[in-house]
């Protein structure tokens, strides 16, 4: 019975290694490839335990690190569908429920459904710990887009409007990280890196 | 002042996006390429949740996923290490020590001092969520070369002597997992993944 249900948690650390080969839209800072989802994941992690003290006390932060290492997952068979693609994110969330049940279906059950939960708190983003994970999620390819001198944004051709709308949580957020966001996107219009076509630029 | 606390912390994020281009041995379960620190690290931080129950119960799963997620950090100044190359294994220590001094004093003062001790900790592999990290760090690449058709083993001609050395602490720790380890040496063996020195294999 344990050697079995070990067989699916080792089965289901193996299937997550697709992850490593979804590749995204940002760019590392040397602005050499793209990032993939493990990267992503692994630098948001990270970034959870190290900004912790700006978000509230009382926070999990262990459950926000499992939120955001595993919330790409889904990807390995729903792909990875670029924040300010409209059209594609319309189909987005059935692609990515049927991606979820099969993925973490490969668990023993009530471990699946653990995760499977997470992910969908993650995505409904109502609790504080799914508010934190968002707001990495949003923050982290801001600061690599910047550090790779714009590279992703100027290749969509990506406003200012759009990048304000998607870090609206970021906004909401700690002060501190609001004001430190707000920094990047005005260095970003200084350089060019993004338009701003409410001000004709 | 917490604008300066905040940009050191954001300085040193940015910073271990290099992790992301220092490259291991082992290659992906689909064996295309090598795997780099940043997924390596991800995927263990994964492990460490997914695999906790088979460990001492008061063991501090937050405190085993901070050390794996940060573990290779010093490898960006250091380089990475192959594990059964004996001459560059020589003066690893002194290299990473230095690594670490560095990538760890971009951050304020007494939260750089908390994750160098968080590294020396695992270094020194003494307490158990030392142990558990240094177990899931040793078994993960045995579960990619495995995967991975014996790719890396193959190319490096590694014995199963060294394997078994490596993973002394694997066979020492948790009964289902030690089992579940010897299995894949065992698959390894069969398929010629390794040479057995010892019996003329």
């Amino acid at each position: 019975m344990t050697k079995e249900r070990l067989a699916k948690q080792m089965n289901f650390i193996l299937e997550i290694d697709k992850a490593k080969n979804i590749f995204r839209q940002t760019y590392l800072t040397d602005g050499n490839r793209k990032e993939n989802d493990a990267e992503h994941s692994w630098h948001l992690a990270i970034m959870a335990f190290v900004l912790a003290e700006y978000f509230e006390e009382e926070i999990d932060v262990l459950k926000v690190m499992k939120m955001v290492l595993m919330h790409d997952i889904v990807e390995i068979d729903a792909g990875d569908t670029y924040c300010y693609d409209d059209i594609a994110n319309l189909d987005k969330a059935e692609r990515e429920q049927k991606s979820a049940q099969r993925i973490y279906g490969i668990l023993p059950e009530e471990q699946g459904k653990e995760y499977l939960e997470l992910w969908e708190e993650f995505e409904e983003g109502k609790t504080k710990e799914a508010n934190f994970a968002a707001i990495l999620d949003r923050l982290h390819p801001i600061m690599l887009n910047l550090a790779s001198d714009g590279k992703a944004w100027l290749e969509h051709n990506v406003d200012k409007s759009q990048v304000l709308k998607r870090n609206e949580r970021t906004l909401n957020g700690p002060e501190e990280i609001a004001e430190y966001f707000l920094g990047i996107i005005d260095e970003a219009l200084k350089k060019g890196y993004l338009t701003d076509k409410e001000n004709n630029n």
